[in-house]
């Protein structure tokens, strides 16, 4: 979307139909318990716009109008027709993601494998010679795999510091200590391709490893 | 609700329309085994009534009928169109979680996690700097939560002794030891977050600690 | 029914329409998988006659027809109306189940939890102190529970035999090791109440003792 | 199919059809994260023409068409009416499969469980003595099983030669190391009981041996 392109409250609807579906899939995973976690999908490029989930609402019943617009810092803009929904608190590290990586799309949930992982392997995730690494856009042989973790912040700037300073341009997620993972795409789809490859990789890691 | 109200049986069955709808999606979950567990909403608060599931169904196929209303002491009031069904025999209980935390809705689960931290820690379970906290509505840094065990007793005034004696206002939730959770909340959906929250955070607890 | 009462198609596949139900239910649960597993209801007790599901089906896409009527041994039994498919191989099993504990039901599922804990202790898994045992007729303190655990065997006559040595009538519900589990109730509904909290007691008992 | 019989776009997309009911299946167990596994179906027998999912799309939301019909080197063989969609890389593997075993259907999955024992027993799973091996046209009894394991590799002719070396015409299935399962059988619902067996089987090989 180019600057001369007007933000509509239909387009911002729209993706916040595809968050609603894509939170429900990932509530039914045990990804999203309580109301954690939330999704986003780049709305408008230049200016840098997400369509964020709102804060606070239960993750598996989301419409399409649970959503909020934030600009690269995280903060709310207005859009007409757009009901000023509070968004998620994490809304900043998403913008941050979004403008660093040049995903179309980012999720964050608290997957329990992903956790734990992070609390494992403090100083990063190694993954190396399986084939499900090529669903996360990396090599099934010889490929050195780093999914970075970074300490956890209720800080956005400070978390998005940690973060820019542990990202990979090659590997499309981060663990946030004690917290969740955060993962990217292209789109909406690819960011969840990617999400489920990752959890995947991390329970695999954890099952084969000793403690 | 105030003492001026009168109690009515479409208010009883609201509640109990939604106490069904909870216990199908726990009953998925796998923490509702047989005919284990119970849920509760308050419907009036002075004098104390609670809505509770009746004893003995599946709470797999509950209807908003499946319900019986209890005072303070999980005794059986009459409600003029509420069938006399017979309540949990853990309704007193929840009636004393419910006078006592000022809760407008407990869950009672029989959930695995729940039961095999309540074993490997008997003197209660110590989470601390995680995320998740939040959705208990504690600190995800530097905040010491204590999740209470109570010893597992048939009477349910010994047990709302023991529950009483291990309270701590700050935590939401205690474990029976094996036997279950209880968890609880403003109102249904709150409680649900909080049982789903604290189920998480046992998960990982057990995950991350070596035995 | 009494012998007075002449069995019908009807009243069988009444019976199969239960047994379809309950067998997707448990395929669901992944207790079931490719075609393992039967499930049965007496539909007279004098004489003895029990509906099977029929061999060798998807137990996740069973209609109310697929299923087959055998006798105390057993053994097919003609009902007019009713298609003489073959009964599951351990219909015999499920008959001297029924004909020794008087359920009006019997489960039989290879559920990984139970098969796991015969194997662990194949002399029988011990339970006690859990308030899940009320939910298969036993007391939660101080009754020592033993879940009989018996060898294999493709001869019915003489998993049978090893069945009836183990029984104790106070227990409805026997591991056949490297195998799965029966479990039994009054009822269809009972059955399966029995199976998801023995199934259930086996993973606590499994989960909280040390290997 | 002989060789008289023309193929046509209604004969593919009945397989796509069956192929993507199957394929939605496996992403519900969990087997197919992100775009990863194929299923495939033959659709002709002589000469040798594979229904094998489409590379790159979401297992979970397949539809009839979502199809690529390949020869016995997995290369892509023009149908009328069908779209000339890229099949699985893997699709050589499944026509390798095909040819040498006969079989009808083949099931490519990333299931966890056999990944996880493919790294644990790399020259091979040994099953024995357990009810499940019946599922895969093996014996409860006595009948030593061996789930062969076989290094990955991108070169699908070279994986193919790996696979023949190991074959066992017994043993309906193969593990490929830090990769997935390969399973087969006469038809895609035969290829699928086969598929949930194995997996069973490796989950019980992993819980009962001690690390």
């Amino acid at each position: 979307m180019g600057t001369q392109d007007r933000l509509t409250a239909g387009r911002v609807f729209e993706a916040g139909g595809r968050l609603a579906v894509e939170s429900a899939r990932f509530t039914a995973f045990g990804w999203m318990r309580g109301t954690s976690g939330n999704l986003s999908e780049v709305v408008s490029r230049d200016p840098l716009r997400l369509a964020v989930t709102a804060s606070g609402l239960d993750k598996g019943e989301l419409t399409a109008s649970d959503v909020a617009v934030v600009d690269e810092a995280g903060d709310v803009v207005p859009v007409e027709g757009v009901a000023p929904l509070t968004p998620s608190a994490e809304a900043g590290l998403h913008a941050r993601v979004a403008a660093l990586t040049g995903a179309g799309a980012v999720v964050h949930v608290h997957a329990l494998n992903a956790v734990v992982a992070g609390h494992r392997w403090p100083d990063g995730v190694l993954l190396r010679d399986v084939e499900t690494l090529k669903g996360i856009g990396r090599l099934a042989h010889d490929d050195e795999v780093i999914v970075p973790v970074i300490r956890n912040s209720q800080d956005m700037t400070e978390l998005g510091d940690r973060f820019e300073s542990a990202y990979d341009p090659r590997t499309p997620a981060v663990i946030v200590a004690s917290h969740g993972l955060y993962a990217w795409g292209s789109d909406l789809t690819r960011a969840r391709h990617v999400t489920e490859c990752v959890e995947w990789l991390l329970a695999y890691a954890l099952a084969v490893t000793p403690a």
